[in-house]
């Protein structure tokens, strides 16, 4: 397999995208994409200081040229022949309850930008180098994975501007499932149905038992998995939630 | 039945907008919401001439000053306390297909933004004025009812500007129906799987025979139809598509 | 419209089923289908002495040989060549909410083939006669509708005996509606999404209100409408459930 | 980890049933049903020669009594304190594509009742075992995967006696994941969206590549991971399809 081959992780904070980052990180080198660098620093240092590499870009998958400005990074990085093993999608706009008559125009709209426009410019970024990972043979089909959640499939009340923006990135890793599978990237979106046990959440659900919350090592073991389906087994979607999940 | 119940339908062009609209003039002073006035003023003309009454305002309904300025002209219309017996969202962006990586973020953003974007708003604005509606209590609950697609549910290879948009739209019509259902407004979602026989789709699927497109006037009547269930029969979602169409 | 087309009703009791043969008698003869005559004799007395037709057959529609003996019935009655304009099968099983260790083959069997075997009979019966409505022109496109219920698209826990059945039902009927739809005939499917306010629902959900229960008859308008639908604009799925209801 | 824990696999034949016997055979001693003898005889040898351990079982699933009489001989074979890691019905009826008029009521029976009535006396069978296998503290989560299709989610014209059965079959599996997920045991349903690479298909779709077929050892190898899943990460169900499929 080329060193050459990278995988690119949106959306590291302290949860799931850290965790995924650490497990992509023991076979590839990674690309730690976040607004604020607090993001992905110490995780590009404990990365670094423990035999594998990882470097930080601060981004804003929103915003079409700060995605392009990542490539542009990347390329300087790695070459401009880059090709990508892996590119997960883990950003996620903010989780906004609120009767819709309040809801602003502004607060409506950033958590679609970020699902809606930030999956497009991340997807639109990323395929090429993907599609360079399959010129390459890599040994793994390259993989596109997105993370959904339980608004990814219903829209409940209060939560529009959350849902509209899932829905559409549901939606947009479906089409690109259809399109790209034939040409040997996989791409999947995995819809996590329950609370990740990050340090956020951490007095959340306390009723709920040691499992009632998700494993962040556990989703980014489901990735690995995703990742490692072979060009005649691909899944596009599948469901996480803790046994005790009531649903 | 008060003379301040109006319908308002967004999206009013040569086909469903404009059968819609004169369904709905029969009994209410209709609104005709389109961005170029081309798009409404035979309509309005035709609809006052011949009994009904009928106003056209110029409107972008992905702007939310434009749909602002429209619900001003409303009110200066019909007055600061008018009631809406129906919304109908019926604006759809341009139907694109194009491999991914050819299309580009305007392309992928315009079809989004009328149908994500531009519901929000036509909700945001007409809102108030049906829950106006309920306290009348007009007859029939008042209304709000978004026009789908098959992209509405599936997500084709290549389409993703167009189902982006309509999953949206999709999730955002059910977040209302759930939340404002209980509040009296009846939000529902109409899937049309299949072309509407309008000018424009005149030449089209000629070998389907004179039954293979959909009826402008039938989904009229089927709107209407949604219009008049009562509060106990609900129907959040139909799909309507002709008898000889595969799916 | 010619004399000989008829409305088969099976599964007509105090409720739902008797709300549509009302409905459907007051333009066809109708037949009403039920294993005990007490669901039907009243009914039948009732359409006859207020200017209808009805005739009740003692039927068990999980039977194949009790309803073909009720096709024989209705031959004799109807005339060989009789038509259908509509058929719509009400039938359900027991509602059974059990640990599934508990559950014996029977109960869980009974649900079942009423909804799976059951719907099969009716649909291998009614077909021919529906298809022999759409030779004679019948007025509305020949109807088959399928009552389902929240469990056609939901298998909660405890509840499995009840959901297959229904999900069972359910591709059914979108399996006939594909196959039947381009010969004219049109197959519906309702989702009752809610307790139907019959006489044995009189003291449940008191709490939600006047609307918080399906109206009977809001039903068999529903129905009404879907008999009515053009062939241009065939809706296989709506759902029902009053504006109050939580989903 | 006990050696009384055991894995049993229903619906063994020259395909996906014996791959994932084989792949299960590695961990745990096999319990092999099927109908026929010749169905397991050569695995179970093929298995215990190569030092795993397998028993075969003639079993007919879709009758509730040869279910009894094979849960009797594993038994008398493991001891009555027998636990399960994993039950995998992979058992299938014919698949028939007819006009519904010509669909006997046998064929119709024959798809359902293995689906249906099969997968509810498997479920009612294993359970006990598996909930033994909680109580055994097994290593990975005891699991009860069925084996769904194309057909358990879509149901296409003519296709009602296979359909009918998958619907029912995944309704089942929900209801069973969502009561016994609580009580760890790990419920599953896979979407075999494609054709599967077994002997019977070898000439099918040579137009699609070498990749164009679901590899049986794939699908066995994402029912381990399914398996090996902890309590904070279960995934009710996937799809799973070649990258070439169409869909």
């Amino acid at each position: 397999m080329s060193s050459k081959l990278i995988a690119i992780v949106a959306g590291v904070g302290a949860g799931t995208g850290a965790a995924v980052a650490r497990k992509f990180a023991a076979t590839y080198p990674v690309v730690l994409l976040a607004r604020n660098p607090d993001s992905f620093k110490s995780l590009a240092e404990e990365i670094n200081s423990s035999g594998g590499k990882a470097i930080g870009i601060s981004t804003d998958v929103s915003d079409s040229k700060s995605v392009q400005n990542a490539v542009d990074a990347i390329k300087k990085e790695f070459g401009s022949d880059v090709a990508a093993a892996a590119a997960i999608f883990n950003a996620s706009g903010v989780f906004v309850r609120k009767p819709f008559l309040e809801l602003s125009e502004d607060a409506y709209t950033q958590s679609l930008t970020v699902s809606a426009n930030g999956g497009f410019n991340f997807a639109k970024a990323t395929i090429p180098l993907l599609l360079e990972g399959v010129k390459k043979n890599s040994q793994h089909p390259p993989s596109l994975i997105f993370t959904g959640a339980t608004a990814s499939v219903k829209s409940g009340a209060q939560l529009s501007s959350f849902s509209t923006g899932k829905w559409a990135l549901r939606a947009l890793s479906q089409s690109l499932a259809k399109e790209f599978g034939p040409q040997g990237v996989h791409v999947s979106h995995a819809i996590i149905d329950g609370v990740i046990n990050i340090p956020r959440t951490k007095d959340w659900l306390k009723e709920a038992g040691p499992d009632g919350k998700l494993s962040a090592d556990g989703i980014a073991n489901d990735y690995w998995y995703l990742h490692t389906q072979p060009r005649t087994n691909f899944t596009w979607e599948l469901d996480l939630r803790p046994a005790v999940e009531k649903w």
